[in-house]
């Protein structure tokens, strides 16, 4: 029995077997997604201990399931019936932050927030800030390769992996990677984990690049009429040639609930809201600030603001930070996380409102409107099956229409189990060959998050 | 025969068959690299054309090695016996540059600075600048994920790659990536082929993303007594949080070159030359540019320039741009890049010198210091059989130092021919088997590029 042999090679407390903390650590945030009862929760504390549980699921031929905090929003890290859950939560060490070399050891169960706020003694910066940053861990942010608000101007983490430690699916403990700024000594297996949601390897540790710490950041906020003259504005931004280190949209649904929450008086002067940030030094900054209120100003906002105090920004910024909890109020939310050409923003948005009407249900949009990166969070009341079974109509429905729209069915949350529809409808049938082809490759015995990700051949 | 079926498929002006004109698409420039007389040579004009050839090599067994404009520094565009050349220069549109997006969409064949011409005419700015940009194809800096000067700040080839069209191993013609900023659908196959030189797949259309055209660079220039000082200027900079557009080190070899070339009397003042630029917009580059011409002077430069003025900036960058031609007056120049942390360029250089004296043969530097990628330029004489084999010797001591200081045997040149023991030395046997079981996946019947990058079992 694998439990038997984990009892055995593991000290005892890295086994959860009581089923009902065990229930705990069974699927993600994505609460639409289907999830299974695993037979065992194992919270390793070392690489080792990682490598001694992929072998025990090998030799069993047990699937295992990966998981950081669970912040997921795509049902990536939801267990399956019988497999083993593995949870990195323990796991986590700062080896090392290297202020020349501009770069952090981390194990994987660091919290982003932790991880951000030990560079920050260094003088250094980790940039990528999903909004789960609070929670979740570098590791699922690695396995995701998370997004957030920074990425408009300093990308994904993706561009913040230089090396990792996994362990393979054949059970071996390797380095990918490296340690220097440049490195192209065969083929990117480092960069091919990132964004593989724990289907081809187990991360157990981490190398990232750091950034110095930045300058203090302007904040600009416009009220306007409609998302069509805020996608104006976003397109406007990027006419001028401006390098927003935010540029973030939330829209009348959110400012509604965030209103009717907190009474903020969000709602009166316009039904969408854009935030923008510039981070250059000095007066570069000042003009890049001036240069996107200008960009506002002519795209017919109703109202703007600008501020450098942090505290006033971070005011100005409330509305963003509160819509995901007000909208929570209401109901269960399923997030969706099309990512379209940002030209392309206004009539997505327009898709998006038509697909609300159509399947009577509210959608309400939180977006990294710079990015084209859009997040409708579809609302449903509480125990109403029906409203679920139209939103979910229209959560297709808006994947089509991204896909229609040049875009891509997931532009930060991972395919996980939500998404293997629309990534079967974004792409060939061929592409879709090629994955498999090094899903088969890297996890010959089909162990590591089997299901996920690939739709079925 | 695969010369007649792709004689009847193709336009007859595709083939190359003339023996002698075929010679000069069988090997790129690291002549130290074998290579073999191939029974033909293409040149296709689209994706579909390239596709025949792959199907034709497919159904005859005949391995196929992709080129650009054979400016490689590791054989790995080297033709193998027998086997088919397709040359990507004649695919050479540029089929779109959208400035809202921020993005290009070009054909194989493009030269990196047309490129970079056409997007300037647009206000944008496309990053990675090879030295070879006059003549390289960004199919080729794809393939081999070049670097360049502006790597410290604005990264390689592979943080500019969204998307691409290729023909796979199994002759199918599909599109990989995205055209939006941010996209998790799936592996990231799209950077999967970032680097893997041609044996993954064939690029027929990449995708690129594109920077606003950026703001005039300063440029300081510091001469230095040793190396060690150098060195010691390039750690202050990082220590100071600078993070210069440009920062390379000219060695005393280089500098005594030029001068014995155009006489510039560049070696009177020092034994190093480190050339830095900064890009950030109005006061701040002034103080950027003030931060790191001080840390050059605290780190014992001996002489310091800086200038805003382009001409007067080119003049002062020109030992940079003179060194390689003028050392290949010398004799053939075998070239090394290796990249180790950037703590330990000045201990590499030292050990690159120990290597010079003990093999006796003279070795030039060329780095680009900011990001500890150092090319080791090692000269022969013409003709002196022995002074390369002792070159040969250099060059793999060169290699174990960069290992032994945690650095990687290929900065920016990739693996081809010339680093396969290299690559062996850096990577454990489970991670190359790692990569083995990818190549396997995706090009299953061997025949891209076969033996290039990958040390056999």
């Amino acid at each position: 029995m694998l439990t038997d042999d984990l009892r055995r090679e593991l000290p005892g407390d890295r086994l959860v077997v009581d089923p009902d903390i065990a229930a705990s650590y069974t699927h993600d945030e994505a609460e639409w997604a289907q999830y299974g009862t695993p037979r065992l929760v194992v919270r390793p504390h070392t690489a080792e201990e990682v490598r001694t549980v992929v072998r025990a699921c090998l030799r069993h031929g047990v699937p295992l399931v990966t998981r950081g905090a669970g912040t997921g929003l795509s049902g990536g890290a939801n267990s399956v019936d019988d497999g083993v859950v593995l949870s990195t939560e323990l796991m986590t060490a700062i080896h090392e932050i290297d202020a020349l070399e501009g770069l952090a050891v981390v194990e994987p169960g660091v919290v982003n927030d932790d991880l951000r706020a030990a560079c920050a003694e260094h003088g250094l910066w980790y940039p990528p800030d999903p909004a789960s940053a609070a929670w979740s861990t570098i590791g699922g942010n690695v396995a995701t390769n998370a997004g957030g608000l920074c990425c408009v101007k300093y990308g994904v983490t993706r561009d913040y992996v230089l090396g990792m430690q996994i362990v393979t699916g054949t059970g071996e403990l390797v380095r990918l990677g490296r340690r220097t700024a440049k490195g192209v000594a065969g083929y990117d297996l480092a960069g091919l984990m990132v964004g593989s949601e724990g289907t081809l390897g187990v991360i157990t540790e981490v190398t990232v690049r750091l950034r110095p710490k930045r300058e203090p950041e302007h904040t600009i906020v416009g009220s306007f009429a409609s998302v069509v003259d805020a996608g104006h504005a976003v397109a406007a931004v990027a006419a001028a040639g401006l390098t927003p280190s935010a540029l973030e949209l939330v829209d009348r649904h959110c400012l509604a609930a965030v209103d009717e929450w907190k009474n903020m008086g969000l709602s009166v002067d316009g039904d969408v809201v854009l935030l923008g940030r510039t981070d250059l030094p000095g007066q570069a900054g000042e003009h890049e600030a001036d240069a996107m209120l200008a960009c506002f100003e002519k795209s017919g906002a109703t109202w703007v603001a600008r501020s450098t105090d942090q505290e006033e920004a971070d005011a100005l910024f409330l509305a963003r930070r509160l819509a995901y909890p007000a909208l929570e109020r209401l109901g269960p939310l399923l997030t969706e996380d099309v990512c379209v050409p940002k030209a392309a923003v206004p009539d997505m948005l327009a898709r998006i409102e038509a697909a609300a009407v159509r399947h009577d249900i509210t959608i309400a949009n939180i977006a990294h409107a710079g990015d084209g990166n859009l997040h409708p969070l579809l609302i449903t009341p509480p125990g109403d099956d029906e409203a679920r079974r139209r939103a979910q109509a229209a959560f297709h429905d808006i994947i089509a229409d991204a896909i229609g729209l040049g875009g891509t069915v997931t532009g930060e949350h991972g395919v996980g189990l939500l998404k293997r529809d629309g990534l079967r409808q974004e792409q060939s049938e061929p592409v879709l060959d090629l994955q498999r082809a090094v899903k088969t490759a890297l996890d010959p015995h089909d162990i590591l998050n089997p299901g996920k990700v690939l739709p079925a051949a």
